[in-house]
């Protein structure tokens, strides 16, 4: 408005919706939003790498970290993807996706049976990453995905480890978020059926962290590990 | 040898290494041991499928189960992969893969850091399965999947439910595991750095079962769950 300062352009909060990320069932289950989608991605400590070798389907499990609206992936140069993405011109044709099973659904029919889980898809073209400064910060990122604060703990790469390291990046422009939440939904007909029903919820978390045997005398659990 | 009876063909005990399933990297981590690949996948409740669709890959989570060598997926008619495998003729070349996340593993150089995990991944062609039969079985092994003994204890798929899935069939041929086990794999010269190294194991399990609001009276929780 006339008089008033223009703010920076604010980010939209979603990501827009495409043909690829429009789920042609339960479109319901689908959210474009930044949070949403941001909030799994960094729960997960494993995407899977989706690409095409030789005109087939590749999918690889892999460690990864969001930087922003960019993703990272980094391996070893000899590794697959990597080494293809590095040959590749401009790019290799991606998906990459994440999922977090979180409970069982029994129905009391078969076909009702499901579970409660959170995705995220994403579809792009995965670049190299051959700025050493950008290199260095998402590798930084890829440790600190594991368990924050842990990069600053750590030796960082030398010379010829980050040689021997190759990093890709992946922005987050066509992507989308489905999960299923929630309890069972079994045909009214069948609510009087003797078969039980419900939730199953699966644990999460971690177990008593379990130190190195030649742990240098007084090193100590550090804090961002106890309160894990 | 002459003289004694010949046993019936025994299985072989591995599946076949081939030019797709011998990893470039890591190679003493892959096993091709059925035990091995067969316990991976029975232990994951979701697999990530991946295809070739225009081109690029796509990426999806869904629930599966195996039967003997053989994986079944199934989905509603209209989704993407079912569709596509209902239409390709002989069949749609997928790649099925299924991930454990055991533990995080802090290494004292950032380099080494990395996580505990046991994979399965699968190539080969899926197939529409159109015998009833043969249908009927994998959905009952898809129940069985999510919670041993299920199929008995719930309402089987009418003809509505039956006709409204796609189920499509995966042979294990082309398949292998690799996984990562053990402690922190620090260089000599990096142990006596100040840094707490070790391993934080992912906790697995359930917690309690919580049942549908609306259970038939005197329903109680099966053995096969709270034994769970």
């Amino acid at each position: 408005m006339q008089g008033t300062t223009q703010p920076t352009t604010p980010q939209p909060a979603a990501y827009p919706a495409t043909d690829r990320t429009v789920p042609t069932r339960s479109a319901d289950r689908a959210s474009y939003d930044k949070d949403v989608v941001h909030a799994i991605l960094d729960e997960a400590y494993v995407c899977h790498l989706g690409f095409v070798r030789d005109g087939a389907p590749v999918v690889l499990p892999t460690l990864f970290a969001r930087v922003g609206s960019r993703l990272y992936v980094h391996g070893s140069t000899g590794s697959r993807p990597l080494r293809m993405t590095g040959q590749a011109d401009p790019g290799l044709p991606v998906c990459l996706t994440v999922t977090h099973v979180d409970a069982l659904i029994l129905a009391r029919s078969a076909f009702h049976h499901s579970i409660n889980y959170r995705s995220v898809v994403v579809h792009g073209t995965a670049y190299d990453v051959t700025d050493p400064e950008e290199k260095r910060l998402a590798l930084d990122a890829l440790v600190d995905h594991v368990v924050a604060g842990r990069s600053k703990d750590s030796r960082p790469a030398n010379k010829k480890e980050l040689a021997a390291t190759a990093v890709i990046r992946l922005d987050l422009d066509e992507v989308s978020a489905k999960m299923r939440t929630g309890g069972v939904n079994d045909e009214p007909e069948d609510l009087a059926l003797p078969h039980w029903a419900g939730v199953v919820p699966l644990r999460k978390g971690y177990d008593t962290p379990v130190g190195d045997p030649d742990l240098a005398p007084g090193t100590g659990l550090p804090d961002y590990l106890a309160a894990l």
